[in-house]
């Protein structure tokens, strides 16, 4: 079997055979169908070995983890994913490695509702680059430009443990308990939560994904947003795992500061917070208030002592390659 | 200014500013509205420094040819390109070169009314990966799989120009006249079909663009269709330029096996050619019947002596990092 047909193998019809492709895989160009009164969301992320995950990362997960940080993207914006183009970069074409990748990639695509329907393959050092689409009932996304002073700010699930789980992959983390293999699933296998953002359409008034680390990411909001913010660093949700470590020279900045957790965090209007939280409980999804809006512009972080504290770091924001040396 | 800063300054809101992008780039996807009763159409293509086109190749003409080989695919189907996203894998970030790529894939972008609305930058050897957004009136594609017996085959503009202007790029063709720059032009700068595609919505039974030669991209269609053809060698459109090399060593062979002329090749019912031709005629652009498909299965070439021919080359097929050496 030729290079070209052993992908095309692995590829062919990827992810969940939905009804709404009208042509997939195998002409020109894709032709698909979105929903009446609906407009249509586009992201992409190019994820490379050695800057956004470690080189001896397990195809699975670099399948997984491909697809799921454009499906934080589409979640932040409160939109139904739909159908994914992927562009990898292989230095050579190893029939194992892409199955795993294929079967990473096909698991979270089938447990999302994604389709593939298109790519290209290039040789070079490995990099994939997905694209995914979706919608969302037109006018009804979630934008990073909505927060009003009051808003209430909300994360879900838990921070810092992508942080503990890059540490781990790189053998810096003491193994002292058996939380390891949950760290690096919270790194390598991130689950995006398109539910909550879906759900909270016409609730929240801004959200973004957390993907450089919530303070960064945060600052995004409150500048597009022309407001600020006070958060407590106390109320910050973490983990059992993550707790454990706070007496062995991990700290709460950590997790405010590190990304890759590729959680939600939300701005939710007073009139809406109790509604908000009554939904996400629903999902079975930690969600978890963390501070306010106020028209102060700026990020204010008070630490658990309640004093204003400054961050050495402040989450990545560079040319990307620098991410993770 | 920092590089991520740098990188914004020459891409954001590239290219035509439509009313039918809701949102663009700067949030965490983009928000676009499909036109009602019209399908989306998709397609996405990698090129690669060394494999798709020479180190040496102008930033102008690689930002030009990124988005050309993209709208090529969406001609193809028949549809108007829209929104493009662009993922850049970048050895170093030189404003240079980001400054002369964003100014040929504007231009492009300008001509064909399409509007960048996102993209992602990694730190990597020199390649780009572009992804097409368009629509078409719902059910109206043009598909490689509609060709029936006795269909015409037709091809836009001339084959070969590509070939040579590789050739000349490679410094392996005698610059024995001045035609050089003109198939260098046809090379570097292919100009997509997309005005022929749209405007033969209807008329056209099937299409393709002519990526990786003729005689291998006709033979996708013969194979979805579950038809042959037969097409004759000596009706190939070829340029002044091309023509005056068939004496020098150059054959029509090239024209028809080598890729990266970006026309068209167009199969017409019998009822619809002439109204086609005159459609065509009307946009300036070379329209040459070739060849007539055919219910016996198989490409069949005869050549100029009117004889049956077997091709020793059959363009590229492979992995694509093969092309180019």
């Amino acid at each position: 079997m030729d290079e070209s047909a052993l992908i095309r193998r692995f590829f062919d019809g990827l992810g969940k055979a939905r009804t709404d492709v009208v042509l997939g895989i195998g002409d020109d160009a894709a032709v698909l169908a979105v929903p009446e009164g609906h407009e249509l969301v586009v992201t992409t992320d190019v994820l490379a070995a050695g800057v956004h995950f470690p080189n001896s990362t397990r195809p699975e997960d670099v399948g997984h983890k491909s697809l799921a940080v454009n499906l934080s993207d589409l979640a932040a914006m409160g939109a139904e994913p739909a159908w994914a183009t992927l562009n990898l970069s292989l230095p050579q074409v190893e029939p194992r490695w892409l199955e795993g990748f294929s079967s990473g990639f096909s698991g979270i695509a089938n447990e999302f509702g994604v389709q593939l329907v298109g790519g290209d393959t290039i040789r070079a050092p490995l990099s994939i680059g997905v694209q995914l689409c979706g919608f969302v009932p037109k006018g009804q996304t979630i934008r990073r430009s909505g927060a009003k002073p009051g808003d209430g700010i909300y994360v879900t699930g838990t921070l810092g443990d992508a942080a503990l789980g890059l540490l781990a992959a790189q053998g810096k983390l003491q193994p002292t308990d058996g939380q390891t293999p949950y760290l690096r699933q919270r790194f390598e296998r991130p689950m995006p939560r398109v539910q909550v953002g879906c759900a909270l359409r016409g609730l929240a008034s801004a959200a973004i994904d957390i993907s450089d680390g919530l303070a960064a990411d945060l600052e995004r909001v409150l500048s597009l947003s022309d407001v600020g913010a006070e958060i407590d660093l106390g109320a910050l949700p973490l983990s059992p795992a993550y707790t454990a470590r706070l007496q062995h020279g991990i700290d709460r900045e950590l997790a405010a500061t590190h990304g890759d957790d590729y959680e939600l965090c939300l701005t939710v209007p007073p009139d809406h917070e109790i509604r908000a939280r009554k939904i996400v409980d629903g999902l079975s999804v930690g969600y978890t208030r963390i501070g306010v809006i106020e028209s102060e512009p700026g990020l204010r972080v008070r630490d658990h002592h309640g004093e204003l504290c400054r961050f050495a770091s402040r989450g990545f924001d560079h040319f990307r390659s620098q991410r993770q040396g």
